[in-house]
């Protein structure tokens, strides 16, 4: 018998379906959990799937995967409806930021939203975003994906009505490794309207944007 | 001259009324912003405005103060408008977090809303909340303040379709002092949809909800 | 020679067997050990006996170990006896803390106890604990496993009778990497009888359980 | 209206009354708290009830309060039982550890235990704590209170049958200031059998300790 | 005979004359410095003199210090040189930072320098700088003064040709309490050129630019 | 389509070629930025290429760039100029700390600079120092490279004329490991004029003393 | 009946007569304390005993006391022997360190030593240190006492034959503030013979020092 | 011409000669050091020598080493004295601390000092330190190593007249991991007598020692 109970209610309750952490689960316990979502035909989101986990699970079940290695997410039995939702849209600092900025458009994805992603937005090179910042206005929310020092989360802050969910990543060195010298700069912000979620957390901003979006639609 | 240039056209350009943050500024410094605004007949809204500081101020600067020494704050030039919005709700985990939840509060009827306070409603005691629920879900955003082990964020997260915005308290002692633990409960909570601001920030979890209902509406 | 000596009396003066710690020894030291322990015809309880070290044990060793992956434990002489005592129960937040869970079922086990274990118990989804409360309290003592933000503990100890030994465990990621939001939530928690071991200490939850039990039977 | 619900089941639930942790409340709610029990003829426990708050409530409720300016604590309407329960010992390092050693035997007689404390039980004189060995061995359950390294309570654990409920106090200076360098101790104690609660938290070693004693009676 | 030995070659050896850091020193070593000084009649630099030291000191003693309470400095015998040098520029983020600013400005008159200061230059009002950029540009060194999350540096990093000296400013409360993450932000700038000194050190940063100064003089 | 757009106007700007953070970034996207830069035949420096990332590159792109294994920089399409400015000397206390003292080389070469490196100073043998102290001197900006207690900053600080760009290297273990002591005593310096990069940042140390001789040319 | 017990035999056993750490004893127990030794007419070194403690000692007991403020020490019924022994030097960096360098020097009179002082022999001015270098190698162990960046353990830890023991001071701020950075560098130190105590624990090195000597006579 | 010079006369000036620390160096520059000394003949410790470093040296560097794979130390060009020097005693907590008491225990034997070591003196088991106590004490020094919570030191520290070098071991895991517990718990005794070496230095341990030692000889 797997050592898991699915949720399936939580969707009903917080309009979030459940997701599968991956990280620290045995190869047994995730394969129990794919199979039980094939033979039930729902749809999952599984997060913090690395690449030789995913290696080593039986072919017949990567077939059903969609993977994706950047962001470790995998979604399956899960078919994206023909119109996705829009308003949210994801701005991150640096290419290196790619993987925390993947897995909130993967979230937003199973969650049925569409989100551009403006790369590249950092704050040692301002008029990158200035060249972008009217298409960066035309959206509700912002997922804003950055390590190093942070400092584009109060810039955005301070230059956009929309509210700023900051996604800190662990990009960075010295005293900025492992993503805390972001993170405290997000929630040091002194711009009003940042908020931040935990390092290297895209699923978590993706969720609190979705549950955004959907209290007003 | 005084020492500031008052960022008039924030609010244009954020959504949200530039604030004066008293903390570290000097005496002369306040009482010059605070004689620029009744001249200018703008309204404003004073945060970390300690009691000793307050009654340092003038008399007359006094009388034109609506100061509320729980949380701080002083509202100037400012009345209310007729009608306040609603969409927000504030929820705080035990009496010891007043100062945070009223500064949140504060800010909100500065910025045109009503919200309702929910008190008491921690985890030790789970039925508080129970009894509450129905209420509290009739908010389209919940402001979360809790110090301690900020247990309530999660449960909060569990239990609601809205997005919780996670005010943590500086109330606690040991391994718990000046509201670390229950930050990082916030950041680190394992159900979708929490988002965290400074610790005793009330200020920022009003604003960042005030964008979020006025891109909204 | 080898480089122990094997503290026999233990068991007479504490009321808990002496296990072997095997993290940091040589394997030279470990193979020592459990030839002095097969020799003696004395039982043993190896824990963090990682699988490459135990994978390198002569073929003669590994049989008369009785192996467990996932806690890194081995019982060794071990035979358990006929009637296993009962009164304690091990809850578990995610299948990710198996780990911590199943090291201290194991140690129970090696101490002349047989434990229920409940998984999945987490905080995002209160009604899962809802559901098995009634069987949960049935139990004297309350081992509780949990990363991430260990909202859990505060849950159990406001809801039960029992005292709650909280083991956090080492899942988590970004601010709650390595364990210590959850047993910060744990040791600051606002629900009275939550008591805290180190982090991934699923022996010495187990062993103060057992002396608890010891000192009633 | 006070700002505040009692929580007049959770004895009946979790088997400890409720206890109001003054720190962080102004003094109208303290008051209004201490006038409902007066009216309502309710025992009550106060903790943090710091020596200047004391002095500033009206003499009339100073009179009903049996404060203890040591453990900061009160007793209100709170008349102790005939005979007291026994089976908990307090073990305090030293003199200074005094503050936390008084709030926990203020809380177990709040719960009708009488529990005896053994002082200046440090490791730099393991002679004192020789002497007393047979004494202390006697009770079923050990509250251990030191600063510092917090030795004793790996010497007591490895001395003992007893559970050691460790309370860190915080006492110290340099690298131990604040007391976690003594929690820290306790947590990676080499002695099995030793919980910890947060730093000064006499109380809720004391509840920990009556949990456990209730569940046995 | 009083308890220090005057550094007088250190102007000579390092191009920096000695200053006295007044904290930690008892009033009696204060003052044998002082009356050292004034019988020499070689001219001090007194940083960190907090005003009620100030205000202890003899009254012959105060008339002969120009002390200013907010950078909590004293120049001491010293008469400023009929021309002031220029070339660096002080920048701060907000009227709290004055005390780091000030101090900065005194070390450099102290020196023979004259800095023009840029207040109120943060990030959420990203067009305040853009207004002085062309006025700031025109100098060799900027000393960037910023509390909270220290966004500035990065700024200012990214959109000038000089090198950037950031005091990080211990203004702030909760996460960046301290100015630990002004620093942080600072060590961990995506921009190049920005280096840093310690918390508040405004009198380090200043003697760091007079020694860049004063190599190419 | 690449992930990145190029800053080819930072130069012009700041006076710093943009250069490319190989950390965090898939092999793909740094295949596209070489390729790119090889197109364009425009110079790139490129920092933090670990050698088994360079080892993937294809043999086309390995023979194009100047590759350095110890400080993991790589040149591409770069020939340094006939006549290197000087100015800029580069101490480092041990040969551990190569790693980053070449960084900062290769980032000076590729700004234009040659910087003659002194190894071996550290403070354990004060007479290798003073060996050099004369060459030393004969330089305007000093980059220091140390571990460990990172003591020779305040040494260097205190014995010469020119300003100190610390940069603390990651070598040492148990309270050292990582870097943070060398980089605490730079920032808590006794000696006036030295200020700190990141740790492990021999590139920003060579920026910030390339930005500060090109103010002065 | 007073709360402690005399440990009179600490002297025969490890060589130093106890001492009693005031911080954080009640005003009532440290009279008892005095009490008891001018009755029993036995030696005391009472440590952190802070001026406004003693200042409400009642007269007569100061008369007996032999207090020091600026090392918060006092001598009970103590006569220094006829003739005090050598072979300890205190070397402390600045003026700012003379608490916890008098602590130590009170101590070590305490046991019958008479230690030399050494002042201002910090880094930044290395040749008061050469200055005094013949004059510091005639004695058999250095303590060494130094707040900030506590570079000077390591540069004596270079020069002498003599083992260091360092007492790291609590002068600082930022990053330094609380001796933490001084502590650390002492550990780190990349000179060999160098050994830490507690930050502000001169009484531990005192003790440290005193053992040493009393092994060798 | 390889990067480093050797400090013979370090042996002349501090009575320790100069060991090699291999942590961070690169292949080249150890072999270098090697060949350096085997031309020269000049005996040499190689300290942090991982056993891969080791095996990629050539056959002929490996034969003229002692090399010792537990304490990863290797002596080169050395034959220990005819007789060796007693006063110093190696205790050990547990058998995982041989790496560290190894390392102290091959110092020793490279300075002419032979040490008897007590291995498995943990706290847990008393009565294993008062078998050994009456050996332990024929010793003029102690250096213990122990990691988890330390509690050895302080027992050490008052039961000896010895100092106590404490070298404390990276031996634990959760909040113990890396050591740090078990070096405050050193730092924090209160036993006096104590001090403290960086996290497994057995190395500096040992040379403090042996300082000591020969500061009496």
């Amino acid at each position: 018998m797997p050592n898991f109970t699915w949720d399936s209610e939580r969707n009903a309750r917080t309009g979030i379906a459940e997701a599968v952490f991956c990280s620290g689960k045995c190869l047994a316990d995730i394969q129990a959990i794919i199979a039980y979502h094939i033979e039930q035909k729902t749809p999952a989101l599984l997060t913090r799937l690395d690449t030789q986990v995913w290696s080593a699970l039986p072919a017949e079940q990567q077939d059903k995967l969609d993977y994706d290695p950047v962001s470790r997410t995998a979604l399956l039995e899960f078919t994206p409806p023909a119109e996705l939702k829009s308003g949210i849209a994801i701005v991150a600092a640096g290419t290196s930021d790619l993987r925390v900025a993947q897995e909130a458009a993967r979230t937003l994805l199973f969650n049925g939203f569409a989100a551009p992603m403006y790369l590249d937005i950092g704050v040692a090179g301002l008029w990158r975003l200035m060249d972008q910042l009217e298409a960066i206005r035309q959206h509700k929310i912002i997922i804003a994906v950055a390590g190093m020092e942070g400092a584009i989360f109060s810039v955005l802050g301070g230059l956009l009505k929309a509210p700023i969910i900051a996604a800190p990543s662990a990009i960075g060195y010295g005293i900025s490794e492992g993503g805390t010298t972001a993170l405290h700069s997000a929630l040091a912000s002194c711009a009003p309207g940042v908020m931040a979620v935990n390092i290297d957390n895209g699923f978590g901003a993706a969720c609190s944007a979705v549950k955004i979006m959907n209290q007003f639609s």
